[in-house]
């Protein structure tokens, strides 16, 4: 199937530069493919493309179908990495207004986020948004006890009953958690909850392949096995040695520009929708990468919206940043430029053009711009975004991360430095020994 | 009326560091005040809370009048400061799901915003959700020849011709331009339409309290004495001598951590309706900072969602990093945090407690945590989140930047760096000269 290219030419950066660290991703490829990297334990999304079950995949789909046809809307409870890929899929691939659509021209059910933060305002104007509709919950925590999704499923499993009885209840909430332990197993068994199973060795920020990503993402109408196809090329591709993959380039290249003191990195899209894409990215990166006083400060714009933000900053600010824009060639839908009869605005010169050839010409002018400024510029092309190319980028991405975080010296699967802050909340919350 | 408070006593500067710069935050005030620093044509954003019409307010209450009555929705057409203002407020004075709401439950018309960006699949998307509804249409901008406002008006103006006649369709647009000059001006006088007036020494990033933000915000039932009143205060109390003046000390402080490598400025909220808000303030200091290779970058999250995001490398990565927390004490909405018969989650011991309550002890621990780790930590306080406060805020962050812009030795008012791509991309284009 299609092709992601990299496009490294305008990073400064020279092929000797590029070949005298090979040797290096080649260390960092066994250290990931043979398991002796730090974190080793935590590599299960490594081949996972590859092993993931087809009774699972059905198992989602079935249940898709049955929230599908019992609910009008989807409420996904998680945080972090139990929500952030299937919003970024569900979001990329679907209508920029997919949830106020009428139910005719949308592939699944509305989906709504919660449990990811502790806004009573937020959590209270979700309700009113419900009130008239028949929901469906899936509550997604390895161990049950985080706070956020904690808190929110004591809101929704008390409305869950309130509204539909303490067994029809039930049958509407769908657990994604722990295989065998935690707070969520425990409760699931006791009330005989739907569950899928988080694997031990897929972190949060890996884990949009399994159960997890994949039931909102089915809810919302998307095609799962395109999106799985996608990885499965991934693996492909990029187990290939470094010189024929372009993944391990972008993992090079970008400890290279972070070694010249290129410190953030900005993650360029120019679709509204990839927003949450975007905030995928930087949990991965950010949470792989930053530790032990180190990392490169992911970051993220959307174009052209924010050249009218941040766009002089970049052009003329302090040379400590560098790009990386996904550039998607074929949008998902087109609209021509009329000519108008007085030309008040002088556009005429474009009648005829697509405002999707205008964004094209921007980004093209924009790459050009900032290059000139001296901001290194990689791109990633794509023809299409579709579930295919969304799953093989993401793969791209996750395996990049890896990469690049050994190349770093880093252990990119832990997150140690979560800790200090829930030790202190805790503590204010007097939460019993 | 009400105070907001800055506490920066986490942040590792003695009170010795702050006392040397104060000659010259009474230096920048004078640049500002009496006109001699740069860019002082552009500072008719200073003085405006006291100098903004009533008349011109009142007219503009009317249109809202108009536009609700006429109305379904009201489309907002504009890009950079001629839309961050008026969604920063909006957003984070309404419901989560404002849109949403049946229009019993909302103060204004929904609100969409379009011409920010060239995505043919939004526009086209934006189509769909005004299918059945009566909009009036409010497009900004200064020139009339801003790309991504102008292809959008191109579009509009046809559909409202087309859906409601030439003559009433008219009636339906409002264009807030130049006063005398310009694309748009020409064709109001032409057309009919009613306009508002940009005046000619405020720049888009500062221009929330011209009719550029306050049409919109009014549609959106928003209180624009309140928010004017906010204003207001906000010049009287950060006119003050820099001893006792907040909105200094954060320039000055900002300015210190800067010098010592703290690269990456990260605005902090707690309540998800608070991006937009973010998204203006990185304009605002980013486009006024980002010059001549200097100025700190802004980035901002949402906690407590990102702190399972970003929140590892905030407590461990590399320390080139600040945090500025808009902390607001009262939210809008509360809930109780219930008892759970089996208290599977181990959280009974915060039954009783509202869910705003423990936001606040994560801020707190938070804050705790990230000073621990070394990351220098400001905290602004809101008693609640309204107009009035909203505005006062606003001007704090107006007035912060000029005078943290003049520390840094910049021109806070230009923005050279945006013609660049926009060269490129018209030659592109292949715009005739």
């Amino acid at each position: 199937m299609g092709k992601i290219t990299l496009d490294y030419s305008r990073t400064f950066i020279s092929d000797e530069e590029i070949e005298s660290l090979v040797p290096f991703a080649r260390t960092a490829h066994d250290m990931l493919h043979k398991g002796y990297g730090a974190g080793s334990d935590f590599t299960g999304w490594l081949q996972l493309p590859q092993k993931i079950r087809k009774e699972e995949v059905e198992r989602i789909k079935k249940a898709a179908v049955d929230i599908k046809e019992s609910s009008d809307a989807l409420v996904v409870i998680g945080v972090g990495g139990s929500y952030l890929g299937s919003r970024a899929c569900i979001e990329a691939l679907n209508h920029n207004f997919y949830n106020q659509l009428p139910i005719d021209k949308r592939r699944g059910t509305e989906i709504y986020f919660v449990g990811n933060n502790l806004s009573s305002s937020y959590i209270s104007d979700l309700m009113d948004i419900l009130e008239n509709k028949d929901i469906s919950i899936n509550v997604i925590s390895k161990s049950g006890a985080t706070l956020e999704p904690a808190v929110a499923f004591r809101i929704f499993k008390n409305y869950m009953e309130a509204k539909y009885g303490k067994d029809n209840g039930k049958k509407r909430i769908y657990v994604t958690t722990d295989e065998h332990k935690g707070a969520l197993r425990k409760l699931s068994q006791e009330e005989g909850y739907a569950t899928f199973a988080i694997p031990d060795d897929i972190g949060g920020r890996y884990s949009v392949l399994t159960a997890v990503g994949l039931l909102p993402i089915a809810v919302a109408g998307l095609d799962l096995d395109g999106f799985i196809s996608g990885f499965r090329d991934g693996l492909e591709d990029y187990s290939r040695d470094v010189q024929d993959n372009i993944c391990y380039k972008y993992a090079m290249v970008r400890n290279i520009l972070y070694s010249r003191g290129k410190e953030i990195e900005i993650l360029v899209t120019y679709e509204p929708n990839l927003k949450y894409l975007a905030e995928w990215w930087k949990q991965l990166f950010g949470e792989s990468e930053g530790k032990d006083g180190k990392g490169i400060y992911p970051s993220s714009v959307n174009f052209t919206t924010d050249l009218h933000s941040l766009g002089q900053l970049i052009q003329d600010g302090k040379r400590n940043i560098f790009e990386t824009t996904i550039n998607i060639i074929k949008p998902r839908r087109d609209l021509e430029i009329q000519r108008l009869a007085d030309d008040i605005d002088g556009l005429n010169f474009m009648a005829g053009k697509t405002v999707n050839y205008v964004n094209q010409k921007a980004f093209e002018g924009t790459v050009k711009a900032h290059t000139k400024g001296q901001v290194p510029n990689l791109i990633i092309n794509l023809s299409e975004m579709n579930e295919y190319y969304l799953g093989k980028l993401m793969y791209f991405f996750e395996k990049a991360c890896a990469i690049s975080g050994y190349l770093l010296g880093v252990n990119p699967f832990n997150q140690p430095g979560v800790e200090e802050y829930k030790k202190n909340m805790y503590q204010l919350l007097g939460r019993p020994n």
